[in-house]
């Protein structure tokens, strides 16, 4: 096995860090993606190099490596207009300061710029997060809005982040997006757009995780394949779609994660319609190399009993492709 | 055939009315479901009855019925959060103001009231719209959002709506609200806690229109069945479905109508992929006797193309039920 | 084109003959399968010369001819066990007699050999029927039935049917028996066994009615491919199926007709769930060169309305095939 | 675990109860639901209080526990028309006595009523059993049967079940009718009509056994959720569909139980197609406390080897939900 | 209507040209593609002045347009391995000669070069046929296929096909392959590989014929978008596919045409799987103004018949795009 | 268990016979089908007893059992046409010899009939491999083939393969053949015609092998039903569809194995689409008692750690019908 199996730890933030580590060792995680909140990572300590090893001793003590880091709670507050109670609930006081709108989405900025420079201290090139989107408010395309609305939105998006990719392009850190609702890309063709609006500057690539892919019905396999050179970092979430009965929707209803009405729900990895095993081959086929990490989310599960066997079913599938072709075998001349 | 079959003219709003009326005659409407934009009809003149007896003359010129008029576009700016761009498109001077969108949305109430008050005043006792919501923004619920929070949005909707809702109990009008996202209700199980949030006071139902439904998987005909006491009009609008290559997604992507991208688009009844026949018979079957009206949109085809082809369509298949029972005949006696 | 196109007469049976031959020729049909019941056709004046010269006089002056009789009503009272109130509504005075159901069914069993004998005096070859099934009412399989049970089920229907078939033989006419619930052939297999209950007997095949075929999810079409020697007459039926929204069911809830909530029903030729072209084109490939027969039958629409409807639909699919071989031209050398 | 797992004696019934409690304790089954049939239970004993005290002992020898008990055979025979062999087979000798119909249906309610008083004195509040329904065997509506017929139908059972039920509240026991083909409900609309013709009664609910909802396409989830409060007990019984090569029917083809052509068949507990995990969580939802009931039936494994396979799958996916909601831990303020 | 609908005249080979002319106008066709075989078009005369004026003259006496002529046959041979008795019936003996493969090949690449020049003399832009392939008969991978074998194929191709458009590149006339098995490019990504096999040479597109794509589950409306560069002509031929009952399978089983065995087959234009109208609407979408032309083939249809038929059908459904944007309607302020 | 589980040695010829026998008893593997390739299996030493048993003996060292042996790749050159170097990698130079086709030809069918007399030597009674084909290459039907053409085909296979099975019958060894593109028999139809070709001789039956099934939208367990008189032996070999993208097809793209472009692809058994507990039931139910083969082959994964996989996974499905009928247990009266 080459690839390490990592957890994410934004779904455990309510633990210290150091029971994270512990509980994930113990269940036989090769390592952690990190998040910058909670006690885990503060990105504004980057500088600080005590702090840092002080990290990386505590996920050598329990024989856990790191290879990315994630922030996506600050990054979504970088485009998001409105800005209001849910993003007061998910930064620090240091980025809300007074709640001012533009000054909110101008701290996270310099928080992600501070997160990339973390993540070179920490020697991984992988920052994983969300943009944020000024349009994302629009997705039902009514009251009508104007090609011109939209245009806006997407160059809003560029303009904010192309200095915070200045940054991390100066530490030699790499973004990865993680294609998302209420983000500037959400699927497939807003991916494409986001890119050009980017320039496809390297710095700027994808997290692929397939959960909302499947309940929108877009083939997270064949995403790899169109968008192989900017995989920079798979997060293995699972959705389950419940629309049989004519009555729950895709759009989820307002309801809260776990009540059944919802037409698609987060599931403990393996549990849900993602086709992993699909996706996994894929991942060889386009020569992906970096981390299988775990964001086990499932309100309906005790997160004690998921993690582990989600770590379990993903190892048992992302197996390394053969050698050498196969034919060669059937194929041999007697 | 008893039920009239109308057009509705809020997609021809850019026409006098005398124009629309011109044209759906000559296709052979039976007559038109109004909107309140345009020159169509100006709810603020509800107490001018020289204007109100001049556009029942207009209708009666062309052999036209009236059976409900409708008013989204100021029913959306009652509970709409944020009030931006898109609404100053959509209502008039009047009721924009200033923008201060709380102004906004307390003058939209008042047209609605209005509108109500017109609909007396043309004898009609139906206005169809839209109810506007504070928390459709929600829909993704990311960054997360409370239950407390969507719970705001019902009792938000209930308190601008209760006093509108007074008017046209007062007048004896009833509210039939468009599911739709943007929309407080939306989908099947919005439908069911906004219905819960007013008390199923009876001057508040639905407008059926089908379209926003297949989309979502919703089973728009199982909805007729379960809503059938709330079913206070009926509009044609009809979406194809385009998912099947696994990169257009169910949200559309941002792009614009007719881009051929998109997951999902409206399109000329009868050319999509809502189940008309099974609708119009269950219709029939929970004794809906109102007016059919034809909800003509669609971005790739012209319309006076479609609006005469869709009349047929709907005409061919929303025929009565027999008069009596079928087995009679098969179980005779000889 | 050759191969006529008839209205069956059973859904119309409250109706004269005389009245039902005039709408069908006005509609268009080239000719009716009479049932033998209301005042169509009376199986035991068979004998009577100048009774038959006046029903195919009846044709004659509408210009409409025959090609098969039917008498489902009877068959059905010949093996079915209980016979109960349902067959006294169904059968004659006659037949039924004092009501002993053993005397029922041998007294039906007697009108079935009338009824062979009237077609020959018709001048036609065909008698489309049910054959009613001890062992129908046993469909559950619970309370548990043994096998013994099955298979004296069969053996009933062939002790009872075979000196019927024997009748038919004798004047040179066929039994097209109509698989359909409630009989000994419901399905596939079942018509597999009761062909061989029979022993193939020549004089013992199917009426092709798919309606039932496609709610339990039998392929019709390949139904003709694989029973093409015993495919004696085709019936078109329609079903429309409604089972997208997890509460109707297959087996339709004991609800009346036309009821929304029944996961399945009876619709107007053309607009259900059976693959007509398909099964048009299937006949021409085993060569069946008889009728074509329309069996109308939908609660939901008015039959005025639906009968000539359904001969245009069958009209415009149910053509020849052409005379040669299409490749011919394509491959012609220049 | 707090919900415990119980094996349901009624298809081992041929083996000592004694025997089916060291087997299913060997398995690690955590209790039973005991058939009144077999050795198992004698109802007719209720009052013989070391009778009740020796089968409490037995079990607790075995370290099981009770929380339901069964008498589907009797219950079938409360209702049923005819009566036939098939009953002669399932019941006593004292139900049977002379085989006189009517004195079968009211011995047989007579049992019923002994079991619930049994119920009591073995200290559990569910019996589990079918109706019998006089109406199934019009369940392919041909002949055509009145709607008269089925409301008396519906009359007949609520006439001598509303009897029974007396004695079920008078003793506190509920009794949980298994919907099943053959029964009074069968099927989510027949469900509806039953509870409405017993006046919805508390003491009558439901046996929530998807195995008969997923060949007849009725959502066992949902079903859940709308009969949420009559969900009195649970049995895990899995149905296999096998439909898809056009010859195999939706209604069995009067086949043996294992035959290949069966368009359906029972199967092993998590062979099926029942949704299990998505169930599962449902009953989380709608707060179902009481015991996952295995019912294994398969006729083309080895029970023993079936059964303990059983259990461990639903052991697997029957997990609790967690204690508190999940957002928090994301959402947490850094 | 501004894009011409024509008639392929390939499948009408066996006729004179002046008859299938006579023919497509009658029927309302706006013009023809014309084949090269038969007696329709004779590319070696491409420099006779008078032969190529008497061919325009004979559709201007219909009434005709000319857009693009054909040549499927002799492309065929020009790439094929082996070359055998099939291609002995489809070429002339001119191109036969002594049939000797590479004889064979050398002198259809001829004809093929004096096809562009014949297209450029009747004052067209368009070549549409076949590539033929050396490496077609290696579609089932075994025995075992070296990729070099693979990649050397591709090579076949663009030597052979290179100098021949050289030529079209000398008279500005473009070839239009039909993507379809046998050739080069039969599905998406053989269509990918050929057009850099051939360095994306603006002289090569595509002639978009989706009847080969249904039944290989090719999306034929994402192609368009994806080629959208290089559709020069359009062909509507249909195929329907049979594969329901697990007997017929994808392949055809070596069978004939309109043989119901086949799993799929040719089917007049509009009753097959084809999605026609969301196809018209992509060419709408990318912008395709060339010539709509019907590709009749059906072998179990009267082409007297389909053919008039299928430009009602086509012509219903390929309109043009409206000129303004929709929405502005909606929109108006009032 | 007494069906025995044995490895298809085919796919690792490039390893020598004993270990590939140490591997395989190791896994826990009950037998080999040993492939008549690599130092497998020599046929034209049948007649050297001294090999003979020195192969018997190797196998029991390792504690397995031999039922079945093959010889695909001889097999394969008996009716091919073309052949060419594909052949030349597959078959020994002593076959291969001047590679003129008809002398490879003819020295394969020898080759077949040595298989047969070294079965008869091992005392195994099946050999299992292919039959070529002289028409697979016609397989899309364009250039237009005749049916003569096709006939001839199926006259090629009978002349060459009833000598070869002439001594299959002289020495009491059946040829099972391995439906399969690029063989005469490669779906349902093909197979039903391949054994008309040949009078049905008991001496050719069939290797089920259901990986090519499923991707030809073939039922593979309704294929044992039909066949059942010729299921001779049974491998399991699995496939995966991945066409779900709209580009992906149903032909493969002439791309490598595991190249995720491919629209199906094999796989490890088990981790496909063939529902294998249906076939192993299925199995039952037609009475197959021979051995279940896995001849395992996945490009994406390593042999050895799926071989293994494999193994567990068919031992945990391919479970004995139980010996006694399930009712009666539950039948059972008290």
């Amino acid at each position: 096995m080459t690839r390490p199996i990592t957890l994410f730890t934004g779904q455990w933030a309510d633990l210290p860090l150091e029971e994270v580590a512990r509980l994930a060792a113990g269940w036989g995680y090769d390592g952690l993606e990190i998040a910058c909140w909670g006690d885990h990572l503060d990105p504004y300590r980057w500088d600080d190099a005590e702090y840092v090893r002080g990290r990386l001793e505590l996920l050598e003590r329990h024989g856990l490596t790191l290879h990315a880091i994630s922030n996506h709670l600050k990054g979504q507050a970088v485009c998001d207009d409105p800005i209001d109670e849910r993003h007061r609930n998910i930064v620090s006081d240091r980025v809300w300061g007074d709640g001012d709108p533009e000054g909110v989405r101008q701290r996270a900025a310099e928080e992600m710029k501070a997160t990339a420079r973390l993540a070179a201290a920490l020697g991984v090139d992988t920052v994983i997060g969300f943009t944020g989107s000024a349009i994302w408010k629009y997705v039902a395309m009514f009251p009508p809005v104007s090609q011109d609305a939209i245009d806006a939105g997407y160059r809003d998006f560029a303009d904010r982040w192309n200095p915070i990719l200045d940054v991390f392009a100066e530490v030699g850190v790499r973004f990865a997006h993680e294609v998302h609702p209420s983000e500037i890309a959400y699927d497939y063709w807003t991916t494409v757009r986001t890119l050009e609006a980017i320039g496809h500057r390297p710095e700027f690539g994808l997290n692929w995780d397939p959960s909302h892919m499947v309940w929108q019905d877009i083939d997270p396999v064949a995403f790899l394949w169109d968008f192989k050179d900017r995989i920079y970092h798979v997060d293995c979430k699972d959705t389950r779609k419940r629309m049989g009965n004519g009555r729950n929707g895709r759009l989820g209803s307002h309801l809260a994660w776990a009540d059944p009405r919802r037409g698609w729900d987060f599931i403990s990895t393996g549990h849900g319609d993602v086709p992993w095993e699909d996706a996994f081959r894929m991942l060889n086929a386009i020569g992906y190399a970096g981390p299988i990490s775990v964001e086990w989310e499932d309100a309906g599960m005790d997160r004690l009993l998921g993690a582990p066997e989600a770590l379990e079913f993903v190892r048992s599938l992302a197996f390394e492709a053969p050698d050498s072709a196969f034919d060669a075998a059937f194929a041999t001349r007697d």
